[in-house]
């Protein structure tokens, strides 16, 4: 079944290719983007940083105006089968239905769990789609839809990939906002996506921050519950940051005009033209056409679900805009391809650990704050208020555990300050040794023992 | 005649008080607040700035999260006798009407022309005002509303204190957003006042770049002119971020929950109590309180216009809130009186320069691109495209004039490629020099001449 754009109007957005020789990269210490192939579509990126960063040429643009924006579905990571956020709608409401009796009795959320998208679809204005999302997203505080995106991705993985959705971004995107960031630009996320669903994650994933994610919103509603404020998420002033909603939301919430825009479908068509065509500033325009069906997929007019690309692809040779050859332009896909090879390390490591002392504080007694390692290092525990996850960086006694993805519960004084310490603990270790005495030590750059755990035993 | 709150709702938000001894700084090179008085408030800022960046302690936040908001009119600058954007939209009616005979017509225009607020203010929505600000503020494109805010900016002066609005920022505060920043915060406004409206000066005036503002805002209209895209301003889904607003404002556009927040009026409570009631991480609660009517304007809760104080006053005790008394607790209120009194420069220096040489680059014989020093270090010119302004930081031989602000009209290459040039050396400009030839001699850090101009005679 064929999703095709319409999903694209409630959530998302998308891009494309041309062809060059495949090499690796020469020399991975300095080469930025070692997951780029030497074809022209990295010669212009690097062409283009070159030119506004050169402070004696005559395209400087100062830092302050180096905004680069990005779609995020099928440009930073894929959109199929289904676009991730419809999987977390499908999920959540998989997880709700069997103890929420009228929730599962709503035709609607009968067609998701069904997996009838053409029901969910029909009609002028996608109803059925509309209402699964207002059932999902909307009624309960900001703090209760994080805890949920944070639960989603945690427990369910890719159906085709089998890992979290949040491990399933481009190495190459990834090194390229780092790239750009190491050269004074400000990196944005433009998406269709709801901005709340991303900014849970987007700076763990991405290094975006949330202030720095421009998505779908509605309003929240502001009131106090128990003597404390929190918002409730509400459907009202619904915000489409899709197709002429892109350029409209990059003016709403950063009010300045880009000078570098990477998309992939005829939704980020319209931000392309904002930011390339008669815009004062030197800019820059790119577009990932997915040709890779044996790595990813393979499409653009017929996509799986969202992310059509035909007006945007035949639009960008006049534009200047490069077009990405996912298959020839890109030596490796997946985030974790490079991390799952190099990362070799003890396997004492892997367990589950219990934190017994945090930068010389004890632990408060009934608080049972956690560490778990898995052989994939994938980083995951509890703080005896929130759960938190993210993925090591470990090689050899070298570990790195800073960047991790928390729920966003308040709990009693005590425990909150020893999370506080706990987190910032972790946030500066940089290796690890396992003692004679079977305990782990994390160590910080100084080589102090900031964090004792003891194992725990199955 | 007395506004009252009510332009508050479309437009804006306030602050309050307490006591303390005066005294002058002890040691200005090291005291990062050198216009706050030895009082409690400042005692209290740097206390919470130490605890929040103290790596060892248990009040840590890293730096991520240290996100401090602030109103701005009655918090930053002032807000009487009227809203400075009310004072725009007034002038903008002045100056359009004896060219647009239908607009001249309009009975609510006539009404501001003639200062009848109380008019404006009729009805449940204040449909007078609304219709003023769709007047002014809807119908153009983006840069066209940005170009009129440029003119009134450079043009109209604040009625007792005859100075440019955006020269009448408070010193006090100013130094606060920088003592912040140095300490790793990301400072924010959320204000009432119009996003396009601040974003126009926020970054040359506050070092807030656009997209660290939060304002009411409005969708635009995305849209082709003559081949190029443009952005139409509309009051579609206008969103007030006064009141509760605010939070649901912080939401959405940060998405992150504040640590610090500074404000002056009932309006900015809810975003007061949403940053330090229930608030995991440690927390900052400030009100402005106008105290002053010798320096500023005295009043809480009967303002000259808007910025009521009378529920977030009587709440600030019970919820740890600070009080600032701008009498007792600032030693200064304007941001210039310390520039005028210290600024001492050439007089050679004064008058209206043309370009000669731009880093060795001729110039464009058509183009004039010119630099005009004022004896009070106002600096100015043209890049024969747009008009840029803004206050030179000068002292004996040496010259700042990075923070300018420019208008954003396009014109053909050659010239926008000139201007681009022209700016970017103006911002490495450390020292002057006038040759005895007559010529000014603009040099970067390492002594380079890098602009040459000639003085226009008058």
């Amino acid at each position: 079944m064929r999703v095709s754009s319409l999903v694209v109007v409630a959530l998302l957005a998308s891009l494309s290719a041309a062809t060059a020789k495949a090499q690796p990269a020469s020399s991975p210490r300095v080469d930025p983007l070692p997951s780029w192939n030497e074809t022209a579509r990295k010669q212009a990126v690097i062409d283009f940083v070159n030119r506004v960063t050169d402070r004696d040429g005559d395209d400087y643009v100062p830092p302050a105006q180096r905004i680069a924006v990005f779609d995020n579905d099928g440009t930073l990571w894929p959109e199929a089968p289904l676009p991730f956020q419809v999987e977390f709608v499908f999920e959540e409401l998989k997880r709700r239905a069997p103890q929420e009796p009228k929730l599962a009795a709503d035709p609607m959320v009968q067609a998701a769990l069904a997996g009838d998208v053409k029901k969910l679809l029909a009609g002028k204005h996608y109803d059925g789609l509309m209402r699964i999302l207002a059932l999902t997203h909307t009624g309960i505080t900001t703090d209760e839809f994080n805890a949920r995106v944070e639960t989603w991705r945690e427990t369910t993985r890719h159906p085709r990939f089998q890992k979290a959705y949040t491990d399933l971004t481009y190495q190459p995107m990834q090194e390229l906002l780092k790239y750009l960031r190491d050269n004074g630009f400000e990196t944005f996320i433009v998406s269709g996506g709801g901005a709340d669903f991303m900014r849970v994650w987007s700076e763990a994933v991405y290094g975006i921050p949330p202030q720095n994610v421009v998505g779908s919103t509605a309003l929240t509603k502001f009131e106090f519950r128990d003597g404390k404020p929190v918002l409730i998420k509400t459907m009202d002033q619904a915000f489409v940051d899709d197709k002429d909603g892109k350029p409209v939301g990059i003016h709403q919430f950063i009010g300045r005009r880009p000078i570098a825009c990477f998309g992939n479908s005829d939704g980020d068509q319209a931000m392309l033209e904002y930011t390339t065509i008669g815009n004062p500033l030197p800019s820059f325009g790119m577009l990932v056409h997915h040709t890779d069906a044996e790595r990813e997929y393979a499409y653009d007019a017929h996509p799986p679900a969202s992310g059509t690309l035909v007006t945007a692809l035949a639009a960008a040779p006049a534009n200047g805009w490069n077009v990405v050859d996912m298959k020839t332009d890109w030596n490796q896909i997946w985030e974790t391809d490079k991390m799952e090879s190099t990362q070799t390390f003890s396997e004492a490591l892997v367990g589950n650990w219990l934190a017994e002392d945090i930068e010389n504080h004890g632990v408060v007694d009934r608080a049972q704050t956690t560490l778990e390692i898995a052989d994939d290092g994938t980083a995951a525990g509890n703080t005896s208020v929130n759960r938190y996850s993210g993925k090591a960086k470990i090689s050899g006694d070298k570990i790195e555990l800073g960047r991790m993805v928390m729920t966003r519960r308040a709990g009693p004084q005590s425990l909150m300050d020893q999370e506080t310490r706990f987190m910032a603990a972790l946030a500066k270790v940089t290796r690890y040794r396992i003692g004679d005495n079977g305990l782990l030590y994390l160590l910080d750059a100084e080589g102090n023992e900031i964090v004792r755990l003891s194992k725990i035993e199955d």
